[in-house]
Protein backbone atom coordinates (compact mmCIF):
# COMPACT_ATOMS: atom_id res chain seq x y z
CA UNK A 1 0.00 0.00 0.00
CA UNK A 2 2.25 2.92 1.08
CA UNK A 3 5.82 3.24 2.99
CA UNK A 4 6.29 1.15 6.06
CA UNK A 5 7.80 3.32 9.31
CA UNK A 6 8.63 1.59 11.98
CA UNK A 7 8.70 3.31 15.45
CA UNK A 8 9.64 2.67 19.03
CA UNK A 9 7.11 2.89 22.24
CA UNK A 10 7.69 2.59 25.59
CA UNK A 11 5.86 0.50 28.49
CA UNK A 12 6.13 -1.00 31.89
CA UNK A 13 7.31 -4.36 32.10
CA UNK A 14 4.11 -5.33 33.91
CA UNK A 15 1.81 -3.34 31.18
CA UNK A 16 3.61 -5.21 28.63
CA UNK A 17 3.05 -8.48 30.43
CA UNK A 18 -0.23 -8.28 30.46
CA UNK A 19 -0.88 -6.80 26.88
CA UNK A 20 1.27 -9.61 25.60
CA UNK A 21 -1.19 -12.05 27.08
CA UNK A 22 -4.30 -10.15 26.28
CA UNK A 23 -3.35 -10.40 22.26
CA UNK A 24 -2.10 -14.40 22.53
CA UNK A 25 -5.67 -14.89 23.90
CA UNK A 26 -7.33 -12.89 21.06
CA UNK A 27 -5.29 -14.74 18.24
CA UNK A 28 -3.04 -11.75 16.93
CA UNK A 29 0.16 -12.66 15.16
CA UNK A 30 2.57 -9.54 17.01
CA UNK A 31 2.03 -7.03 18.58
CA UNK A 32 2.10 -4.60 16.05
CA UNK A 33 -1.49 -6.31 14.53
CA UNK A 34 -2.91 -5.55 17.63
CA UNK A 35 -1.95 -1.86 17.71
CA UNK A 36 -2.49 -1.38 14.33
CA UNK A 37 -6.34 -2.62 15.08
CA UNK A 38 -6.36 -0.24 18.57
CA UNK A 39 -5.58 3.15 16.39
CA UNK A 40 -7.77 1.93 13.50
CA UNK A 41 -10.70 1.45 16.08
CA UNK A 42 -10.23 5.25 16.91
CA UNK A 43 -9.62 6.39 13.63
CA UNK A 44 -12.94 5.31 12.43
CA UNK A 45 -14.96 6.55 15.30
CA UNK A 46 -13.98 10.14 14.99
CA UNK A 47 -14.26 9.51 11.02
CA UNK A 48 -17.98 8.89 11.65
CA UNK A 49 -17.95 11.95 14.05
CA UNK A 50 -16.60 14.27 12.05
CA UNK A 51 -17.93 13.57 8.80
CA UNK A 52 -15.73 11.94 6.45
CA UNK A 53 -17.22 9.23 3.97
CA UNK A 54 -18.01 6.21 5.34
CA UNK A 55 -19.10 2.64 4.85
CA UNK A 56 -20.91 0.49 7.14
CA UNK A 57 -24.09 -1.82 7.38
CA UNK A 58 -27.10 -1.75 8.65
CA UNK A 59 -28.90 -5.09 10.07
CA UNK A 60 -32.20 -5.81 10.58
CA UNK A 61 -34.65 -8.29 11.66
CA UNK A 62 -38.54 -8.36 11.12
CA UNK A 63 -41.23 -9.99 10.12
CA UNK A 64 -42.04 -10.28 6.85
CA UNK A 65 -45.84 -11.13 7.38
CA UNK A 66 -46.98 -7.99 8.55
CA UNK A 67 -49.42 -6.26 5.69
CA UNK A 68 -47.26 -4.01 3.78
CA UNK A 69 -44.29 -4.07 5.78
CA UNK A 70 -42.03 -5.16 2.99
CA UNK A 71 -43.56 -2.52 0.46
CA UNK A 72 -42.56 0.19 3.15
CA UNK A 73 -38.98 -1.27 3.89
CA UNK A 74 -38.34 -0.70 0.22
CA UNK A 75 -39.94 2.37 -0.30
CA UNK A 76 -37.54 4.04 2.16
CA UNK A 77 -34.76 2.26 0.64
CA UNK A 78 -35.39 3.39 -2.64
CA UNK A 79 -36.04 7.14 -0.66
CA UNK A 80 -32.01 6.37 0.55
CA UNK A 81 -30.56 5.05 -2.75
CA UNK A 82 -27.42 6.41 -3.12
CA UNK A 83 -26.44 5.57 0.18
CA UNK A 84 -27.02 1.96 -0.47
CA UNK A 85 -24.84 -0.54 -2.15
CA UNK A 86 -26.58 -3.70 -1.54
CA UNK A 87 -28.62 -5.53 0.19
CA UNK A 88 -28.53 -9.41 1.77
CA UNK A 89 -32.07 -11.10 2.74
CA UNK A 90 -31.81 -14.26 5.06
CA UNK A 91 -35.33 -16.09 5.62
CA UNK A 92 -34.53 -16.78 9.49
CA UNK A 93 -38.35 -18.88 10.16
CA UNK A 94 -41.31 -18.63 8.58
CA UNK A 95 -42.19 -15.11 9.90
CA UNK A 96 -38.93 -13.85 10.67
CA UNK A 97 -35.94 -12.39 8.27
CA UNK A 98 -32.69 -10.89 8.88
CA UNK A 99 -31.89 -8.09 5.79
CA UNK A 100 -28.42 -6.27 5.47
CA UNK A 101 -27.86 -3.26 3.92
CA UNK A 102 -24.29 -2.24 3.09
CA UNK A 103 -24.09 1.63 3.17
CA UNK A 104 -21.92 4.24 1.56
CA UNK A 105 -22.15 8.14 2.08
CA UNK A 106 -21.91 10.65 4.72
CA UNK A 107 -22.58 9.54 8.40
CA UNK A 108 -25.50 11.94 8.95
CA UNK A 109 -27.16 10.80 5.56
CA UNK A 110 -26.59 6.80 6.94
CA UNK A 111 -27.65 7.16 10.53
CA UNK A 112 -31.10 9.02 9.46
CA UNK A 113 -31.91 5.68 6.57
CA UNK A 114 -30.94 3.66 10.04
CA UNK A 115 -33.09 5.41 11.69
CA UNK A 116 -36.16 5.61 10.00
CA UNK A 117 -36.16 1.68 9.49
CA UNK A 118 -35.81 1.39 13.12
CA UNK A 119 -38.54 3.33 13.57
CA UNK A 120 -41.37 1.23 11.65
CA UNK A 121 -43.54 -0.71 13.36
CA UNK A 122 -43.04 -4.83 12.90
CA UNK A 123 -38.83 -3.78 12.66
CA UNK A 124 -38.12 -5.85 15.39
CA UNK A 125 -34.42 -4.96 15.70
CA UNK A 126 -32.29 -2.83 13.41
CA UNK A 127 -28.60 -1.57 14.28
CA UNK A 128 -26.23 0.36 12.34
CA UNK A 129 -22.79 -1.15 12.37
CA UNK A 130 -19.58 2.17 11.49
CA UNK A 131 -17.15 0.47 9.21
CA UNK A 132 -15.05 1.81 6.87
CA UNK A 133 -14.23 2.78 3.56
CA UNK A 134 -10.26 1.72 4.33
CA UNK A 135 -8.97 4.23 2.54
CA UNK A 136 -5.16 5.25 4.57
CA UNK A 137 -5.97 2.89 7.09
CA UNK A 138 -4.39 -0.05 5.99
CA UNK B 1 -47.97 -13.47 15.66
CA UNK B 2 -49.30 -13.63 19.58
CA UNK B 3 -51.75 -12.12 21.63
CA UNK B 4 -51.80 -8.36 22.19
CA UNK B 5 -51.74 -6.96 25.51
CA UNK B 6 -52.09 -3.55 26.93
CA UNK B 7 -50.85 -2.28 30.13
CA UNK B 8 -50.30 1.32 31.52
CA UNK B 9 -47.49 3.55 32.08
CA UNK B 10 -47.38 6.20 34.67
CA UNK B 11 -45.28 9.21 33.70
CA UNK B 12 -44.62 13.23 35.10
CA UNK B 13 -45.68 15.60 32.53
CA UNK B 14 -42.27 16.53 31.69
CA UNK B 15 -41.44 13.41 31.24
CA UNK B 16 -43.68 12.70 28.63
CA UNK B 17 -43.14 15.83 26.53
CA UNK B 18 -39.74 15.10 26.28
CA UNK B 19 -40.24 11.58 25.08
CA UNK B 20 -42.70 12.43 22.79
CA UNK B 21 -40.47 14.82 21.38
CA UNK B 22 -37.66 12.52 21.11
CA UNK B 23 -39.77 9.98 19.14
CA UNK B 24 -41.18 12.17 16.89
CA UNK B 25 -37.45 13.41 15.58
CA UNK B 26 -36.96 9.85 15.37
CA UNK B 27 -39.75 9.35 12.92
CA UNK B 28 -41.90 6.84 15.63
CA UNK B 29 -45.44 6.62 14.48
CA UNK B 30 -46.61 5.92 18.29
CA UNK B 31 -45.55 5.49 22.02
CA UNK B 32 -46.19 1.64 21.52
CA UNK B 33 -43.74 1.08 19.17
CA UNK B 34 -41.11 3.27 21.07
CA UNK B 35 -41.36 1.85 24.19
CA UNK B 36 -41.13 -1.75 21.90
CA UNK B 37 -37.96 -0.76 20.75
CA UNK B 38 -36.06 0.32 24.21
CA UNK B 39 -37.59 -3.00 25.44
CA UNK B 40 -36.19 -5.82 22.56
CA UNK B 41 -33.08 -3.48 22.65
CA UNK B 42 -32.36 -4.71 26.40
CA UNK B 43 -33.98 -8.33 26.11
CA UNK B 44 -31.38 -8.33 22.98
CA UNK B 45 -28.09 -7.27 25.22
CA UNK B 46 -29.20 -10.17 27.19
CA UNK B 47 -29.73 -12.91 25.10
CA UNK B 48 -26.23 -12.27 24.31
CA UNK B 49 -24.81 -12.52 27.47
CA UNK B 50 -26.40 -15.17 29.00
CA UNK B 51 -25.71 -17.43 25.70
CA UNK B 52 -29.39 -17.56 23.93
CA UNK B 53 -29.23 -18.70 20.33
CA UNK B 54 -29.20 -15.12 18.82
CA UNK B 55 -28.52 -14.15 15.02
CA UNK B 56 -26.12 -11.32 13.94
CA UNK B 57 -23.22 -10.06 11.10
CA UNK B 58 -19.42 -9.52 11.31
CA UNK B 59 -18.69 -6.50 9.40
CA UNK B 60 -15.06 -6.68 7.60
CA UNK B 61 -12.76 -4.11 5.87
CA UNK B 62 -9.70 -5.97 4.15
CA UNK B 63 -7.21 -5.43 1.39
CA UNK B 64 -7.89 -8.24 -1.07
CA UNK B 65 -4.66 -8.00 -3.14
CA UNK B 66 -2.55 -8.85 0.42
CA UNK B 67 -1.02 -12.39 -0.34
CA UNK B 68 -2.71 -15.09 0.99
CA UNK B 69 -5.46 -13.32 3.29
CA UNK B 70 -8.47 -14.26 0.50
CA UNK B 71 -7.68 -18.12 1.36
CA UNK B 72 -7.04 -17.34 5.10
CA UNK B 73 -10.19 -16.19 5.70
CA UNK B 74 -12.20 -18.78 3.73
CA UNK B 75 -10.07 -21.40 5.85
CA UNK B 76 -11.10 -19.36 9.18
CA UNK B 77 -15.12 -19.64 8.00
CA UNK B 78 -15.33 -22.65 7.04
CA UNK B 79 -13.68 -23.75 10.21
CA UNK B 80 -16.84 -22.13 12.04
CA UNK B 81 -19.08 -23.18 9.11
CA UNK B 82 -22.23 -24.09 11.29
CA UNK B 83 -23.08 -20.68 12.77
CA UNK B 84 -21.95 -18.70 9.09
CA UNK B 85 -25.26 -18.46 7.03
CA UNK B 86 -24.10 -16.64 4.24
CA UNK B 87 -22.10 -13.57 2.83
CA UNK B 88 -22.16 -10.57 0.74
CA UNK B 89 -19.49 -8.54 -0.62
CA UNK B 90 -18.28 -5.39 -1.94
CA UNK B 91 -15.46 -4.36 -4.23
CA UNK B 92 -15.11 -0.92 -2.26
CA UNK B 93 -12.12 -0.15 -4.48
CA UNK B 94 -9.09 -1.21 -6.35
CA UNK B 95 -7.72 -2.35 -2.63
CA UNK B 96 -10.15 -2.73 -0.32
CA UNK B 97 -13.28 -5.12 0.13
CA UNK B 98 -16.44 -4.70 2.45
CA UNK B 99 -17.90 -8.31 3.70
CA UNK B 100 -20.71 -9.09 5.84
CA UNK B 101 -21.58 -12.50 7.17
CA UNK B 102 -24.03 -13.62 8.45
CA UNK B 103 -23.84 -15.71 11.54
CA UNK B 104 -26.62 -17.59 13.78
CA UNK B 105 -25.69 -19.80 16.90
CA UNK B 106 -24.52 -19.71 20.77
CA UNK B 107 -22.90 -15.98 21.10
CA UNK B 108 -19.46 -17.44 22.68
CA UNK B 109 -18.82 -19.19 19.13
CA UNK B 110 -19.88 -16.15 16.92
CA UNK B 111 -17.93 -13.87 19.19
CA UNK B 112 -14.83 -16.16 18.85
CA UNK B 113 -14.85 -15.81 15.03
CA UNK B 114 -15.41 -12.59 15.18
CA UNK B 115 -12.49 -12.38 17.09
CA UNK B 116 -10.44 -14.66 14.94
CA UNK B 117 -11.45 -12.28 12.19
CA UNK B 118 -10.46 -9.23 13.41
CA UNK B 119 -7.00 -10.69 14.61
CA UNK B 120 -5.76 -11.22 11.16
CA UNK B 121 -3.03 -9.12 9.46
CA UNK B 122 -4.64 -6.79 6.66
CA UNK B 123 -8.14 -7.09 8.31
CA UNK B 124 -8.52 -3.23 8.68
CA UNK B 125 -12.10 -3.53 10.47
CA UNK B 126 -13.91 -6.10 11.75
CA UNK B 127 -17.23 -5.65 13.98
CA UNK B 128 -19.93 -7.83 15.20
CA UNK B 129 -23.52 -6.92 15.08
CA UNK B 130 -25.49 -8.64 17.89
CA UNK B 131 -28.70 -8.71 16.82
CA UNK B 132 -31.58 -11.51 17.12
CA UNK B 133 -33.48 -14.09 15.42
CA UNK B 134 -36.71 -12.55 16.46
CA UNK B 135 -38.37 -15.09 18.49
CA UNK B 136 -40.54 -14.15 21.16
CA UNK B 137 -39.88 -10.42 20.67
CA UNK B 138 -42.29 -9.20 17.86
CA UNK C 1 -42.85 17.02 41.04
CA UNK C 2 -45.35 17.34 38.27
CA UNK C 3 -48.79 16.01 36.99
CA UNK C 4 -48.92 12.37 36.52
CA UNK C 5 -50.09 11.43 32.89
CA UNK C 6 -51.31 7.33 32.22
CA UNK C 7 -50.68 6.42 28.72
CA UNK C 8 -51.42 2.37 27.53
CA UNK C 9 -48.34 0.56 26.02
CA UNK C 10 -49.64 -2.53 23.65
CA UNK C 11 -47.50 -5.80 23.41
CA UNK C 12 -47.24 -9.30 22.07
CA UNK C 13 -48.00 -11.70 25.54
CA UNK C 14 -44.44 -13.01 24.28
CA UNK C 15 -42.32 -9.77 24.74
CA UNK C 16 -44.37 -9.13 28.04
CA UNK C 17 -43.29 -12.33 29.67
CA UNK C 18 -39.85 -11.77 28.77
CA UNK C 19 -39.77 -8.40 29.46
CA UNK C 20 -41.32 -9.29 33.25
CA UNK C 21 -38.75 -11.29 33.91
CA UNK C 22 -35.79 -9.11 32.99
CA UNK C 23 -37.04 -6.33 35.06
CA UNK C 24 -37.76 -9.06 38.15
CA UNK C 25 -33.93 -10.44 37.63
CA UNK C 26 -32.90 -6.26 37.92
CA UNK C 27 -35.05 -5.63 41.22
CA UNK C 28 -37.58 -3.69 39.91
CA UNK C 29 -40.73 -2.57 42.05
CA UNK C 30 -43.32 -2.43 38.49
CA UNK C 31 -43.47 -2.32 34.61
CA UNK C 32 -43.47 1.66 34.86
CA UNK C 33 -40.15 2.74 36.57
CA UNK C 34 -38.77 0.26 34.44
CA UNK C 35 -39.93 1.91 31.42
CA UNK C 36 -39.34 5.25 32.71
CA UNK C 37 -35.81 4.48 33.43
CA UNK C 38 -35.44 3.16 29.23
CA UNK C 39 -36.84 6.40 28.61
CA UNK C 40 -34.50 8.91 30.65
CA UNK C 41 -31.18 6.68 29.48
CA UNK C 42 -32.41 7.75 25.72
CA UNK C 43 -33.28 11.50 27.03
CA UNK C 44 -30.28 11.49 28.71
CA UNK C 45 -27.95 10.46 25.33
CA UNK C 46 -29.36 13.22 23.45
CA UNK C 47 -29.40 16.02 25.77
CA UNK C 48 -25.69 15.39 25.91
CA UNK C 49 -25.72 14.74 22.09
CA UNK C 50 -27.50 18.32 21.48
CA UNK C 51 -25.71 20.23 24.15
CA UNK C 52 -27.82 20.73 26.71
CA UNK C 53 -26.71 21.50 29.97
CA UNK C 54 -25.73 18.71 32.25
CA UNK C 55 -24.09 16.94 35.30
CA UNK C 56 -21.66 14.13 35.28
CA UNK C 57 -18.65 12.43 36.88
CA UNK C 58 -14.70 12.22 35.73
CA UNK C 59 -12.99 9.04 37.18
CA UNK C 60 -8.88 9.02 37.37
CA UNK C 61 -7.03 6.58 38.28
CA UNK C 62 -3.13 8.16 38.08
CA UNK C 63 -0.23 7.36 39.84
CA UNK C 64 0.61 10.45 42.49
CA UNK C 65 3.97 10.13 42.89
CA UNK C 66 4.80 11.04 39.33
CA UNK C 67 6.73 14.28 39.80
CA UNK C 68 4.76 17.12 38.97
CA UNK C 69 1.46 15.19 38.31
CA UNK C 70 -0.74 16.63 40.92
CA UNK C 71 0.19 19.96 40.46
CA UNK C 72 -0.91 19.55 36.78
CA UNK C 73 -3.94 17.92 37.37
CA UNK C 74 -4.32 20.90 39.70
CA UNK C 75 -3.51 23.35 36.73
CA UNK C 76 -5.79 21.89 34.18
CA UNK C 77 -9.34 21.59 36.78
CA UNK C 78 -8.47 25.19 37.97
CA UNK C 79 -8.29 25.93 34.05
CA UNK C 80 -11.86 24.32 34.25
CA UNK C 81 -13.18 25.24 37.35
CA UNK C 82 -16.55 26.80 36.12
CA UNK C 83 -17.50 23.61 34.81
CA UNK C 84 -16.14 21.46 38.25
CA UNK C 85 -18.82 21.34 41.28
CA UNK C 86 -16.31 19.41 43.65
CA UNK C 87 -13.94 16.41 43.65
CA UNK C 88 -13.59 13.20 45.87
CA UNK C 89 -10.00 11.56 46.45
CA UNK C 90 -9.02 7.77 47.46
CA UNK C 91 -5.56 6.33 48.18
CA UNK C 92 -6.14 2.63 46.33
CA UNK C 93 -2.31 2.19 47.57
CA UNK C 94 0.56 3.41 48.11
CA UNK C 95 0.85 4.94 44.64
CA UNK C 96 -2.45 5.09 43.03
CA UNK C 97 -4.99 7.39 43.50
CA UNK C 98 -8.83 7.46 42.26
CA UNK C 99 -10.24 10.99 42.27
CA UNK C 100 -13.95 11.40 40.93
CA UNK C 101 -15.09 15.08 39.64
CA UNK C 102 -18.40 15.95 39.60
CA UNK C 103 -19.09 18.40 36.65
CA UNK C 104 -21.87 20.17 35.14
CA UNK C 105 -22.58 22.29 31.94
CA UNK C 106 -22.34 22.40 28.67
CA UNK C 107 -21.32 18.66 27.38
CA UNK C 108 -18.56 20.33 24.90
CA UNK C 109 -16.46 22.16 27.85
CA UNK C 110 -16.95 18.91 30.23
CA UNK C 111 -15.24 16.82 27.55
CA UNK C 112 -12.73 18.52 26.18
CA UNK C 113 -11.79 18.88 29.99
CA UNK C 114 -12.25 14.60 29.99
CA UNK C 115 -9.85 14.34 27.45
CA UNK C 116 -7.04 16.97 28.54
CA UNK C 117 -7.10 14.68 31.80
CA UNK C 118 -7.09 11.10 30.38
CA UNK C 119 -4.10 12.37 27.82
CA UNK C 120 -1.83 13.45 30.65
CA UNK C 121 1.34 11.07 31.04
CA UNK C 122 0.70 8.67 34.14
CA UNK C 123 -2.89 8.89 34.29
CA UNK C 124 -3.60 5.52 33.77
CA UNK C 125 -7.21 5.42 33.61
CA UNK C 126 -10.26 8.79 32.83
CA UNK C 127 -13.77 7.78 31.93
CA UNK C 128 -16.32 10.67 31.26
CA UNK C 129 -19.97 9.25 32.49
CA UNK C 130 -22.81 10.94 30.94
CA UNK C 131 -25.18 11.71 33.64
CA UNK C 132 -28.00 14.57 33.97
CA UNK C 133 -28.99 17.37 36.19
CA UNK C 134 -32.52 15.87 36.32
CA UNK C 135 -34.20 18.66 34.95
CA UNK C 136 -37.69 17.45 33.72
CA UNK C 137 -36.62 13.62 34.12
CA UNK C 138 -38.39 12.87 37.15
CA UNK D 1 7.06 1.69 38.97
CA UNK D 2 8.84 -1.44 36.89
CA UNK D 3 11.22 -1.14 34.49
CA UNK D 4 10.29 0.38 31.28
CA UNK D 5 10.38 -1.76 28.03
CA UNK D 6 11.11 -0.97 24.50
CA UNK D 7 9.25 -2.28 21.47
CA UNK D 8 8.85 -1.52 17.53
CA UNK D 9 5.78 -1.17 16.02
CA UNK D 10 5.30 -0.55 12.47
CA UNK D 11 2.62 0.92 10.33
CA UNK D 12 1.89 2.57 7.21
CA UNK D 13 2.49 6.18 6.16
CA UNK D 14 -1.28 7.00 5.70
CA UNK D 15 -2.51 5.18 8.85
CA UNK D 16 0.83 6.88 11.13
CA UNK D 17 -0.22 10.11 9.84
CA UNK D 18 -4.10 10.07 10.54
CA UNK D 19 -3.35 8.33 14.01
CA UNK D 20 -0.74 11.77 14.76
CA UNK D 21 -2.88 13.95 13.70
CA UNK D 22 -5.86 12.48 16.06
CA UNK D 23 -3.16 12.49 19.10
CA UNK D 24 -2.47 15.70 18.54
CA UNK D 25 -5.68 17.12 18.78
CA UNK D 26 -6.59 14.93 22.15
CA UNK D 27 -3.55 16.79 24.05
CA UNK D 28 -1.53 13.39 24.23
CA UNK D 29 2.38 14.73 24.54
CA UNK D 30 3.86 11.58 22.66
CA UNK D 31 2.45 8.37 20.69
CA UNK D 32 3.64 6.36 23.26
CA UNK D 33 1.26 7.26 25.68
CA UNK D 34 -1.40 7.84 23.43
CA UNK D 35 -0.52 3.84 22.70
CA UNK D 36 -0.83 3.29 26.44
CA UNK D 37 -4.19 4.58 26.83
CA UNK D 38 -5.74 2.55 24.30
CA UNK D 39 -3.95 -0.62 25.53
CA UNK D 40 -5.27 0.21 29.45
CA UNK D 41 -8.74 0.53 28.03
CA UNK D 42 -8.68 -2.62 26.77
CA UNK D 43 -7.22 -4.39 29.61
CA UNK D 44 -9.62 -2.89 32.33
CA UNK D 45 -12.39 -3.79 30.25
CA UNK D 46 -11.18 -7.49 30.49
CA UNK D 47 -10.65 -6.81 34.17
CA UNK D 48 -14.21 -6.27 34.65
CA UNK D 49 -15.27 -9.44 32.05
CA UNK D 50 -12.98 -11.76 34.05
CA UNK D 51 -13.44 -11.01 37.09
CA UNK D 52 -10.88 -9.67 38.99
CA UNK D 53 -10.65 -7.11 41.38
CA UNK D 54 -11.43 -3.07 40.06
CA UNK D 55 -12.47 0.32 41.50
CA UNK D 56 -15.48 2.28 39.80
CA UNK D 57 -18.22 4.72 40.50
CA UNK D 58 -21.57 4.66 40.68
CA UNK D 59 -22.98 7.85 39.78
CA UNK D 60 -26.80 8.49 41.07
CA UNK D 61 -28.58 11.56 40.83
CA UNK D 62 -32.39 11.60 42.46
CA UNK D 63 -34.68 13.53 44.18
CA UNK D 64 -33.97 13.47 47.69
CA UNK D 65 -37.53 15.24 48.85
CA UNK D 66 -39.44 11.66 47.61
CA UNK D 67 -40.61 10.01 50.76
CA UNK D 68 -38.53 7.14 52.63
CA UNK D 69 -35.63 7.38 49.11
CA UNK D 70 -33.10 8.74 51.71
CA UNK D 71 -33.50 6.50 54.01
CA UNK D 72 -33.57 3.30 51.48
CA UNK D 73 -30.66 4.36 49.53
CA UNK D 74 -28.80 4.17 52.60
CA UNK D 75 -30.04 0.34 53.17
CA UNK D 76 -28.88 -0.71 50.54
CA UNK D 77 -25.76 0.93 50.61
CA UNK D 78 -25.04 -0.11 53.84
CA UNK D 79 -26.21 -4.11 52.44
CA UNK D 80 -22.79 -3.82 50.04
CA UNK D 81 -20.72 -2.02 52.26
CA UNK D 82 -17.68 -3.79 51.99
CA UNK D 83 -16.80 -3.05 48.09
CA UNK D 84 -18.18 0.73 48.72
CA UNK D 85 -15.13 3.31 49.97
CA UNK D 86 -16.39 6.61 49.98
CA UNK D 87 -19.33 8.88 48.68
CA UNK D 88 -19.58 12.50 47.49
CA UNK D 89 -23.30 14.34 47.73
CA UNK D 90 -23.37 17.24 45.26
CA UNK D 91 -27.02 19.51 46.31
CA UNK D 92 -27.88 20.23 42.28
CA UNK D 93 -31.24 22.25 42.82
CA UNK D 94 -34.34 22.52 45.47
CA UNK D 95 -35.03 18.70 44.73
CA UNK D 96 -31.99 16.78 42.66
CA UNK D 97 -28.72 15.48 44.30
CA UNK D 98 -26.15 14.15 42.36
CA UNK D 99 -24.00 11.11 44.51
CA UNK D 100 -20.98 8.92 43.22
CA UNK D 101 -20.42 6.19 45.23
CA UNK D 102 -16.63 5.06 45.07
CA UNK D 103 -16.49 1.40 44.59
CA UNK D 104 -13.76 -1.59 45.05
CA UNK D 105 -14.50 -5.36 44.63
CA UNK D 106 -15.39 -8.17 42.30
CA UNK D 107 -17.01 -6.67 39.35
CA UNK D 108 -20.21 -8.91 39.76
CA UNK D 109 -20.80 -7.72 43.52
CA UNK D 110 -20.61 -3.82 42.06
CA UNK D 111 -22.35 -4.38 39.36
CA UNK D 112 -25.07 -5.84 41.53
CA UNK D 113 -25.16 -2.67 43.67
CA UNK D 114 -25.40 -0.47 40.97
CA UNK D 115 -28.78 -2.37 39.54
CA UNK D 116 -30.28 -2.62 42.84
CA UNK D 117 -29.69 1.54 42.85
CA UNK D 118 -31.08 1.75 39.22
CA UNK D 119 -34.25 0.00 39.82
CA UNK D 120 -35.60 1.75 42.46
CA UNK D 121 -38.44 4.37 42.04
CA UNK D 122 -37.25 8.36 42.18
CA UNK D 123 -33.54 7.47 41.13
CA UNK D 124 -33.48 9.23 37.96
CA UNK D 125 -30.41 8.14 36.72
CA UNK D 126 -28.02 5.58 37.70
CA UNK D 127 -24.62 4.52 36.32
CA UNK D 128 -21.35 2.32 36.72
CA UNK D 129 -18.11 3.67 35.74
CA UNK D 130 -15.42 0.69 35.04
CA UNK D 131 -12.23 2.27 36.40
CA UNK D 132 -8.99 0.13 38.11
CA UNK D 133 -7.32 0.00 40.87
CA UNK D 134 -4.64 0.46 38.54
CA UNK D 135 -2.08 -2.36 39.41
CA UNK D 136 0.06 -3.29 37.08
CA UNK D 137 -0.91 -0.44 34.15
CA UNK D 138 1.30 2.34 35.41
Amino acid sequence: MSDVIRFGVSLSKGLLTRFDSLIKEKGYPCRSEAIRDLIRENLIRRQWLIGEEVAGAITLVYDHQKRGLVDHLMDIQHDHHKVIISTQHIHLDHNNCLEVIVVKGKPREVEKLAESLKAMKNVIHSSLTMATTGKDLV
